[in-house]
């Protein structure tokens, strides 16, 4: 972005908050459903100040402006927002200073903060309540977004048309998701539920669509009562074949019509749930009168036991995506040989590749493509400035997953593309992946959170002094969300949600050297109940491991594997191998049975 | 007590509760700081109901009188309530009403709700207003305790004499805590410190008293301000000896003066730091107009990472203590062979026994001694109509521990009294066993809870589909609770506060079955830099064992252990018989040498 024009932007938000009263005026990057992707026409944050990260909350002042992000994007927001006027603050880093605490030292005596309430999180709205009552200022809640008044060329809410998933993929159809959903309310005492978050309601109401990238979720909000479902979509995006999949027992009401409903049953003093972890302040506003129940969705944890008919859409997911990724790995070997293959033109590969599935819809998300030293940037994102060629030697590291009708699929593998890995190198493949066997093989009783777990996968770092910054697992959807939550394996992210039958998450330990190299192995897995331990009380679970696809024999060093874990290996591989070679040509075949050998 | 009594009690309570125009009246077991053991004059649920059980909180109205309780104290309190007109309420059980629950559907429109405020917590507070308002009343906070208008003969406050705890042992003078007592004050803009809990007193003033069995506290309360720091504490209580050693930096004022004390500082607008895990609502009341930051007292944390000359203390102590621990695993073999031995006199044998220890001052806390199926009972405590003799066969469990001046002890040993441990025992108290040395061995990154680690020790079990249903491990005082929190080792008690160096806790798996035999290992550890992996970034810790008594070496299944296991036991026991044997009298040096052989 051109610097006059973010400075042209600025100016104009700075007379626009004059207008309306504002000494300040806060622009978060997240969108009205809290969602992970956000369409084009709600990224305010990014087309004001032109940094371009997924993650970054502005507050502007008449004298100041400034823009908070974390370690991940410190680089990037400093070559972006170099002379545009925003300053930039390093999250993270000791004495700087949080954008609350900015804002209580910063905002004058009985001057005002505003912020568009559908962009505001419960927590942030506390935060910053509380940060202007600090300053002695107050909090103002608008009824519009100030971005947009001077967002001339705004792009629309995206429009394109809602699918309806068939029963052969969701397995259960809504009416019988909503009878459990009312039983859940039910025992609440909630009179009505509010949907937010958007795979809630594509999970509901058995729909996907395309209106972000890598999520294959619709921009809608849902309401439940006793009596009714409704799904508020702007008309445009309902086709025939939607209505008749809906049936008579969903209502389609406009997307702009949410306000008045919820106003209605705040008029009424209805007794309402709403979704602790999506709900947004404008939401909370609509609904003064209510008596609330502001809890974890019941929705979560329904969405997050798949049915039978999607574990086993899943597993075939995985078949297909497991066929991409050794043809890939194949591919890669031969290619990186010849020449020419660099991080992006690899993963563009593997995209194509995929593409090439049944039932292939997208990628999940973008894929981390990172070689060498780039490897060890947890969040890389390859852009043409860094694009490197790929040459025969040294550690590439790809993450990269599917959108299949019937799945969802995520998958990390870690590679050397040629010569000797150094003993170091190895020592850390190793014991990355014994911490990947380790949490593959534990067993647990029902009850147990995914952050108790999550020690069993650092065990084999911790023990040489070694970590990884960043959480071992997240949940999946089954084509929904690559990452959905509550459950988790972290001992951060994790929220205390006990792990249930069905639940599918990932398994991904690292070990990142920066400035040389990274490794992370991931595998999705499902929690299935233990055969072995049938009868117990409480009942004991294990893990089902769904990515079939080799791990790289020539990094692992075999003499610090246990017996156990040799097993595991020589056992995965028979596996991967005994799967997927009826479905590759006889060259990838050949290559698959080389790095399937036991070790 | 009886029956008589007891209902003429909770009549005088009804017209108690009229005359102040109460529909409702809360009777909780806890005090005003939230202790884990109550002073006497404050045991009013025990007084009013004759339960006398640790925990167990009481609502009553004119119809009904009900007493909530937890699974340990289910069959005790049925024996203890019947007749009195109390109806059980056995938390825990589905379709058992919690007591806020009970009160929304029990309490009519308009009705009142009234609670003594110094004994209400700030969760429950919330807990009770939500209840009392969906029921359409109210919930109301007295001045004063109604039982103990009725209460006649209820006994006064305990009087002994506070006292000043030596530089030797606390390693640290009350100014300088004070100094950092102030400066985590300054980092959170406060300009007072509202202390609560007894222990966090004790720490800071350097004093120790009798008020409460067990827990070396005194009854009181404090206020740090930048300039001030003031002990609240009954005049006769003070003797010059402790005017003496608080000199001139800490204030005495009467344990009264608390009340106007907080009031003023409302009334100054002041801003007040409370710590949210034992303020009662009657410290929030007086506060009122006061700035109010409500979180984890500082305090919590600077008393957790004990000095070198606490650790040192508690390491000294520790001996002492395996001395006397190991007196009485010697004298319990030819005891329980001759006969007359019981669970009551075992253990009466063993508090003798450490009385004998320098600086002894008391058990710190009622010990479990538990033979055979009373072992599979968590929190067993004998009593005599209970107590059974110890016979020379089967498993017995006793889980006890000493104050001394200079630290404190808990420990729990499971030994064979005689005969042939089964297959199963052994198989048990090897998994039991797996999981301490698991725990002991570990090494993590600065920064990790306790959380985390807590499936360390169930993992051997897990394996077999086999659990416990407590945390494995609690912080310990040095020479204050042998319960202290908020840093633990467990997926529920241990709130996400990660280790530090100098924290002590607990390491203790167990296993139980019921009717049959409980199996527990405890020993208590410290946190300590891991010197083999010095010089990473984080920091790594380590555990070092303070415990220094032998496990029963004819309950090990050697085959199951792992040759670092066998390993780790050898040189425990090593390091035991090395520690203690200079300490013995021949017979019990012979023993134990017996006792620690190599597996």
């Amino acid at each position: 972005m051109a610097l006059a024009a973010a400075k042209a932007r600025l100016a104009a938000l700075r007379t626009e908050m004059q207008r309306h009263g504002l000494h300040a005026y806060f622009v978060p990057s997240i969108d009205p459903h809290q969602s992970e992707y956000v369409p084009e026409c709600w990224q305010r944050r990014k087309w004001l100040s032109g940094f371009s990260g997924s993650v970054g909350d502005i507050v502007v002042t008449q004298k100041h402006a400034g823009l908070w992000t974390d370690g991940r994007y410190h680089l990037q927001a400093e070559r972006e927002l170099a002379g545009t006027g925003f300053q930039l603050f390093k999250q993270g880093l000791r004495e700087v200073p949080s954008l609350p605490e900015w804002v209580s030292r910063t905002l004058g005596r009985d001057e005002v903060l505003g912020v568009d309430p559908n962009v505001l999180s419960r927590p942030l709205a506390e935060a910053l309540e509380a940060a202007a009552t600090k300053a002695g200022g107050r909090l103002k809640l608008l009824e519009t977004n100030l971005v947009d008044h001077i967002w001339q060329d705004r792009p629309p809410l995206p429009a394109g048309p809602v699918q309806p998933l068939s029963l052969e993929y969701a397995g259960e159809p809504t009416s019988e998701k909503l009878r459990r959903v009312r039983e859940a309310m039910r025992r609440s005492g909630a009179e009505a539920l509010v949907l937010t978050a958007l795979d809630a309601i594509a999970w509901l109401y058995n729909i996907r669509g395309r209106d972000v990238d890598h999520n294959p979720v619709v921009i809608s909000y849902g309401l439940v009562t006793s009596k009714e479902a409704t799904l508020f979509v702007a008309e445009e995006k309902v086709t025939p074949a939607l209505r008749k999949a809906l049936g008579k027992k969903v209502r389609l009401c406009p997307y702009e019509e949410m306000g008045p409903a919820l106003a209605r049953l705040g008029k009424a003093k209805a007794s309402v749930f709403v979704d602790s972890l999506s709900v947004n302040q404008w939401v909370l506003g609509k609904l003064k009168g209510a008596k609330l129940t502001i809890e974890l969705s019941p929705i979560w944890r329904l969405k997050a036991r798949k049915n039978p008919t999607e574990l086993n859409g899943i597993r075939r997911a995985h078949v297909r995506d497991g066929v991409a990724v050794v043809r890939f790995l194949h591919w890669l070997e031969g290619a990186v040989r010849k020449g020419g293959v660099t991080e992006m033109t690899a993963s563009a590969h593997l995209t194509a590749l995929r593409a090439e599935g049944d039932r292939y819809q997208a990628d999940s998300f973008e894929a981390i493509s990172g070689y060498g030293p780039h490897g060890a940037i947890i969040h890389y994102r390859v852009t043409p400035d860094q694009d490197v060629p790929l040459r025969p030697e040294g550690i590439y590291l790809i993450d990269s997953g599917g959108q299949y009708l019937d799945g969802t699929t995520d998958i990390t593998r870690t590679v050397l593309l040629g010569g000797e890995a150094t003993a170091e190198q190895k020592d850390r493949f190793t014991r990355v992946l014994q911490g990947m066997i380790a949490l593959s093989r534990s067993r647990f009783p029902a009850g147990t959170a995914g952050r108790q777990l999550d020690a069993f996968a650092r065990h084999a770092l911790w023990e040489a002094g070694l970590d990884y910054a960043h959480g071992t697992g997240h949940g999946v959807g089954c084509y929904l969300n690559v990452h959905e939550g509550p459950q988790a394996i972290s001992a951060t992210r994790c929220i205390g949600i006990p792990l249930e039958e069905g639940n599918v998450l990932s398994n991904e330990p690292g070990f990142y050297l920066p400035g040389a190299y990274g490794i992370r192995l991931e595998n999705l897995m499902a929690v299935v109940p233990d055969e072995a331990l049938a009868g117990r009380e409480p009942p004991f679970f294990r893990f089902e491991t769904l990515t079939l696809c080799p791990i790289e024999r020539r990094l692992v060093d075999r003499g610090l594997l246990s017996i156990e874990e040799r097993a595991w290996l020589d056992e995965y591989h028979a596996r991967v191998r005994q799967t997927l070679t009826p479905l590759l040509s006889k060259d990838a075949a050949k290559w698959l049975a080389q790095a399937t050998r036991p070790v």
